[in-house]
């Protein structure tokens, strides 16, 4: 997990786009692999979905922890665990960070709504964590991880409250000097102008992350505009849906009879157990 | 849960043919009953794949358990447990029993192959398991139950293992008698004759189960071959998979710009969390 | 499970002086009920210390729901269980409550605190919900129970937090004004004086739980006093601390030779093994 | 962990008498440490124990493993985690070694039992794998550790299936040629005789390690016989299980008062927690 973990690292220093995508367990991390990405999401969205419950802290963090690890254990790109908040206060991130470290994860991320959360992509009010109590919890992060390459990225959730760019640069700002390696500049917004002003404004001060879900950026773009990990987050279990739905409508009515050609074998299965 | 155990129970009394489809999570089972089937099966290879890990007891019963528990929280229909050997001998048999039932699930299917098993499907030898002792477990099963819809289904590998059909039906015939609700009969064979022969052979005597993944039998066929329950085990899955893959390649290549045909929208992603 | 739950409710009603103490495992849930105890306290306090964690939320409801299932599992006496503040926000108490229903506890028992949580025990400041959010919590669980005989017990705070009898007394009409079984009213004081000026003031309006830890009251008195449920909560543990320290210190000097007398046969523990 | 596992590695090169006592979560491995003893025997007789059910394989291998990863991470003495026969066949034993490495254990020991298990301490008929076979789940522990100093531990249960003295150092050579790292040779012999000729006959040939339960000898005279490792495993608990049935003894007749001379303070409990 050394090796992961200083490969995730080399790869921020050389200024290169890193692109990751979201998995929710050890197949789909390992699909991620298979497909060529640098590393995988081990995402809060996808890890509800998968257990059909809402993206709200419903799942504690032993689900999460448990899924990341997985994906960590069968898959030799990095994964980057999406923490939420960190599943409570500083305390809480400290025993986060001691936990998902010694579970092979090469890097956490933790936003700074407050606990309990709801997910950036709900309609309605998103409260926020005031600047100090985050920057704490980042300082708490970084205190007690024990490997050297092991890292924390903080996610700025301003401009999805819609509390301006103003608020995220300062945000960005504060969590920086706490001790973030990266800054996560996340955007419901359909256009992506708030994100390019946002980097724009942040002059490559640090490594930063992005989640194009419902704004595009073209990947030459991001990395003029000082983005380092691309995060595709969602994509991959949204297209499973959509499939396992017309397996599932094609079997109702037809039974399995010329159903060889939309499903993969079983020996590719079996290749994929391992 | 006692509703929807009932409601198998009475399903199989009236001999409709009961459609269930392989599942590995809450997710997957929630589509699955969308899709308006008649229950779930929490399948072990399912489960097993989605860790990314053989179907060969890697996973441990509180593995499946907590998969099989989940599927039956988020569903109304009636899920049934594949439980591989049983995890071990009659007594852990005993102890899997009362831990599925009290999970909810509304059956489990426990195989007569030696523990640590080998997927059915994997060529190679197939070790059984003496028919005393897998009578054994089955009584045992049966013994330790507390809600009087609660249901045992015997699986017969003597096909799987190439024993033949006589061994079949004298296995299924000592199951029977041993208390199982119902014998499964599986086969790998590409052609369904040993299927119908078996079932000709059975004559009717208890619920009968099928799982066509390598032959194919038309549906109305099976009700006249007496089967009650059939298990479409592991093509949801698979078409997740073929479409994964693909989506991934496509990100690899463009980004996700114009991806939407291909996935889900956000919104239908938020109903299924429930 | 059903009959637990009513025999909780009918005791409760008898108005018979409920003894519990307080258990973080299956082993010593059922010490609990051979010693004759009416039931078993599923107490966060122990199940944290148990773990080697301070009891502030640092492990998450899964730990605390599979240490109370098990305590369910291996007594035939009710279990209690101490779920700290509901583990989030009234999102949070429903998921809670179904899960903790469906492992067979027979009430839960959540605080006004906020969350995340400080022992009660521990000296500084202890910050409280506000009474809306907390009788918010109180409605959310009793709205999703399935059994009629489950219970939730709403824990006042207010005495511990130094907010005096007035408001602990207003907290408690509110809570039992949105659907408490019963208020568990808590007290870190040497002397009983506010529990007892509470509990006079209370009149018996509803079911009352108490916790003498720091404080004593005779049970004569208690019953008096309208106590309905006495928790004796981490005293068992607190014995086993000690001897466990004092056989450590005997093994390190003399090794096993001569120590019988202080531990019990094997057989005994084969026994409890069950 | 690398320390710790170092640590145990060249303890055993020294040649000096390493205490371990047996524990079973977080809290009871803490005392063990705190006590001065060398290490952590992370015992699945006692494991079995806390969660009142047979030490029979009914706990899974997450069980155990959860249990042994929560005491390698509140220790910072080496944690030996006892997992039975492997959980299985050779396949098991290198999921296992992975996962157990990963947690932070710094040496696990198999068992030459069959699998599933029955406890060495229960009378009766044991049975035993076939040497060819446990000699290859030894190989296959060795084969897939990632750390240098990691260890597997043989356990040879000739003895106490009655199979004498020659059995039980035939399979010892076996096990060591296999790679093991050191031979545990077990007893429920009340006189230690079987065992003191059995180390006399191997002739240090490698790391030994003794579990003194039915049977005594002074730790001078192990010393002399070559025994490296002693593990104390069950008297602690079973010293916990004595003075827990005492104070609910005494609680059930007169309450807590007067208690305090026989548990430890709140303080305490708060210290441990840490």
């Amino acid at each position: 997990m050394r090796e992961k973990r200083k490969n995730l690292k080399q790869a921020l220093a050389k200024g290169k786009l890193i692109k990751i995508v979201g998995a929710h367990n050890g197949l789909t991390a390992k699909l991620v692999e298979e497909a060529g990405f640098d590393g995988v999401w081990a995402s809060g969205f996808e890890i509800s979905t998968s257990h059909a419950v809402p993206d709200a802290n419903i799942l504690t963090m032993s689900d999460f922890l448990n899924a990341s690890s997985e994906m960590a254990n069968v898959t030799s790109v990095p994964v980057i665990a999406d923490c939420d908040t960190g599943f409570g206060n500083a305390n809480n991130v400290m025993h986060m960070v001691k936990k998902y470290e010694a579970a092979g994860v090469a890097a956490v991320c933790i936003e700074d709504k407050k606990f309990p959360k709801v997910n950036s992509f709900i309609s309605g009010r998103q409260e926020l964590a005031s600047i100090l109590e985050f920057s704490g919890k980042v300082m708490a992060a970084k205190s007690v991880q024990t490997s050297e390459d092991f890292m924390v990225f903080a996610r700025v959730e301003a401009l999805i409250a819609g509390w301006g760019i103003d608020e995220a640069l300062k945000r960005a700002q504060a969590y920086f000097e706490a001790g973030a390696d990266g800054i996560f500049i996340h955007s419901k917004s359909k256009q992506p102008d708030e994100i390019i002003n946002f980097c724009k404004a942040w002059k490559k001060k640090s490594p930063l992350l992005i989640c194009p879900t419902t704004y595009h950026i073209a990947e030459a773009e991001m990395k003029e505009l000082g983005v380092n990990i691309v995060i595709y987050a969602n994509q991959a279990m949204r297209s499973a849906i959509k499939s396992i739905k017309e397996t599932l409508d094609y079997m109702k009515e037809k039974g399995t009879q010329g159903l060889n050609s939309q499903i993969v074998a079983m020996d590719e299965v079996f290749r994929l157990q391992g």
